[in-house]
């Protein structure tokens, strides 16, 4: 029997003609016109275009400053600089990584998010506290949510001794992915990070998404030792490169080697399109040649800058806005980074719209996905696992501490 | 007597404590702590900051399909290009500039701009048409808005003849602005171009206000010959160069010679952060130098691209992820570009937030300029000369045919 009935509603990649959609069971029941209106609860769609839940599929949920007062940024302007500057932050804030991040999550499922896979600190100056409070939050909201967590070494692997083991310890304890940080630039040992992480992968079956700002030539040569490391243990479809800001900036035929490679062993890149003169991966040059890519909000209001309202929507516009998309396919793209590139690096089950995905999705007033993308309104419905949990911007979730 | 009482709100650049603000016969009677609450409408601000009207000092609204069904995005990379497939769509769509403009308008009214500076298409294929569409709706929506009209060769000058005739008739009938296109890249012919613009301009004492995204060398050759015109003519204070993506891209020492013949002559420089790689003028370094700087829409929901929201909040936020800015004070230049920068280009009389300015104001969910340029919320209350225009982001105006 139908749940939850959603009348006069456009699913994207449909074609055009407005049809309703059937939910029971937490899954997508039928799509059609004129289905059956006896469900307990009949939305009106008016039109709205439904798309799949949004994927934040790298995000720094446990540092957040959300709901504190504002507070003006202060780094300086290197990688180094924010790491230093957020540690100081943080130990004066004294902030719970629990609270924070439940605060934040009631904000995303707001703009739609319905599933996030989030890097959480772990590093010898915090040891596992952030972790667990990420996994107390993720048990908490999981009717509301998705959380996967990336075990993240944010201050550095072999420069910080003792964070090998907390990774690990991290990962034997749930974390579905370990995470790195710029293995020449921040650790100047790129060997000794990356040997770490992978023998840590390949002990526990996780997978790998490592942080890389390193530019140029400095950032291709540690896709190549990932590329390396990826073949020789057999970790093919296992490894992602998040940010990689170094595929923005290098001579074709070096760029076209690195693709060939990525190809080769399915390793999927993530893009946020960071903000100023930052280079970024070519998002439409990499798509065309079958390279895996995703997206994320990256932090949202901490100490790294405050220019992000964590909604996907809008991330998918500043992607296209980035990269200077203007007709509807290449738009689709980014709008495809923040939904089914994100939900395939998450591995999450019954992901789509089609009958029988799970039906995890949202409405937004808008025509076409490129118009969602362009205008990114308020949600009118999120809808996660069958069961409404925002309606017209405002999140059904109580408010966390 | 107070018309409008706003309680509990933060004034921009007041301090951080929340006080009242009166409003009578259109304009801020008073602002502090415990003004008497005896007005006929008293608005609780919560705690909202206030920031002066937003102003869109480059609009496009007479060729904006807004409202219509969603159009695919169709033409070709170059502004050549671009110009060509919107004379086809526009001939071929047939629609109604006095309408088109009035529907976008009051979209603009709803996301909090009380000042429009728009530039309208002038040229031999639509004569004047637009600019009587313009002024009709202008007429028509005084109470709402303020409206300019810049009057624009989008198709060229010299290699349109009877365009000079044309712009020169719509200042008689009273654009407050000439306008002009890419001098070399279009038409091919600087100095005719240039010497007839100005020319219209010291006969009738209007301002100009030139596109130029003519890049590099070319661009930066273009500003030469504003500069010395301005200086011949005696026009200082009266030129603005609308994008100038050159200034963006030249040596420094190239760029500092420019930056001091704009000091020289007060010529102000126009940038909305185009989207993708197009580089354009470095705002903090402008500012800091003490160019006059503001910023508009440009084309929203146009043949040019999709990737616009006409939100002047919106718009601060892109100048400042575009321009890398993180810390306050460099969010507040962007936030000024939108609202002080684009009032003075207008000469708006009594712009600001000071006891006797002009009621023209906007209320935002935020507890700083810089928060509220990082979240752009939803407007709580737009008012326009002491009226209130729009409320939770819907305008008041009845809906454009």
């Amino acid at each position: 029997m139908t749940d939850l009935l959603l009348t006069g509603v456009r699913v994207w990649s449909n074609g055009d003609a407005a049809c309703d959609l059937a939910i029971a069971d937490g899954r997508i029941a039928a799509i059609g016109p004129g289905l059956s209106t006896d469900a307990p609860e009949v939305f009106d769609g008016r039109g709205c275009l439904v798309i799949p839940g949004l994927v934040d599929a790298h995000a720094h949920v446990d540092k957040t400053l959300w709901g504190t007062p504002w507070h003006p940024h202060q780094a300086g302007p290197s990688v180094l600089d924010k790491i230093e500057n957020e540690r100081r932050v943080l130990k004066t804030l004294g902030l719970s990584p629990e609270v924070q991040s439940a605060r934040l999550l009631r904000h995303m499922v707001a703009r739609g998010t319905t599933h996030v896979r989030t890097h959480v600190d772990i590093g010898p100056d915090v040891g596992l506290a952030h972790f667990h409070g990420v996994q107390a939050m993720r048990d908490s909201h999981r009717d509301w949510i998705d959380v996967e967590i990336v075990a993240f070494p944010q201050t550095g692997v072999m420069i910080r001794p003792g964070t090998l083991e907390l990774l690990e310890q991290a990962v034997r304890e749930g974390a579905e992915a370990v995470g790195g940080i710029d293995p020449v630039g921040i650790d100047r040992d790129p060997k000794g990070q990356l040997d770490g992480l992978f023998a840590i992968a390949e002990r526990h079956g996780c997978g790998i998404d490592i942080h890389l700002h390193d530019r140029g030539d400095m950032g291709a040569v540690t896709i190549d030792m990932i590329v390396e490391r990826t073949r020789a243990l057999g970790l093919a479809g296992k490894v992602a490169i998040s940010h990689a800001f170094c595929l923005g900036m290098l001579e074709p035929a070096r760029l076209d080697g690195l693709i060939e490679a990525l190809l080769e062993l399915d390793i999927a890149i993530m893009t946020h399109a960071p903000s100023g003169p930052t280079p970024f991966p070519p998002i439409r040059l990499l798509h065309d040649r079958g390279v895996r890519l995703f997206s994320g909000s990256d932090g949202v209001r901490d100490t790294w800058g405050p220019l992000n309202t964590g909604d996907m929507l809008e991330r998918a516009f500043l992607l296209a806005y980035r990269s200077g998309f203007r007709d509807d396919p290449s738009i689709e793209i980014a709008l495809r980074m923040a939904t089914y590139g994100g939900a395939a690096i998450m591995g999450a089950e019954g992901y789509g719209l089609t009958v029988g995905s799970a039906a995890d999705l949202v409405l937004v007033e808008a025509e076409t996905a490129a118009e969602a993308v362009a205008f990114h309104p308020p949600r009118r419905l999120v809808v996660k696992r069958g069961r409404v949990v925002a309606r017209d911007g405002r999140s059904l979730l109580p408010p966390a501490a």
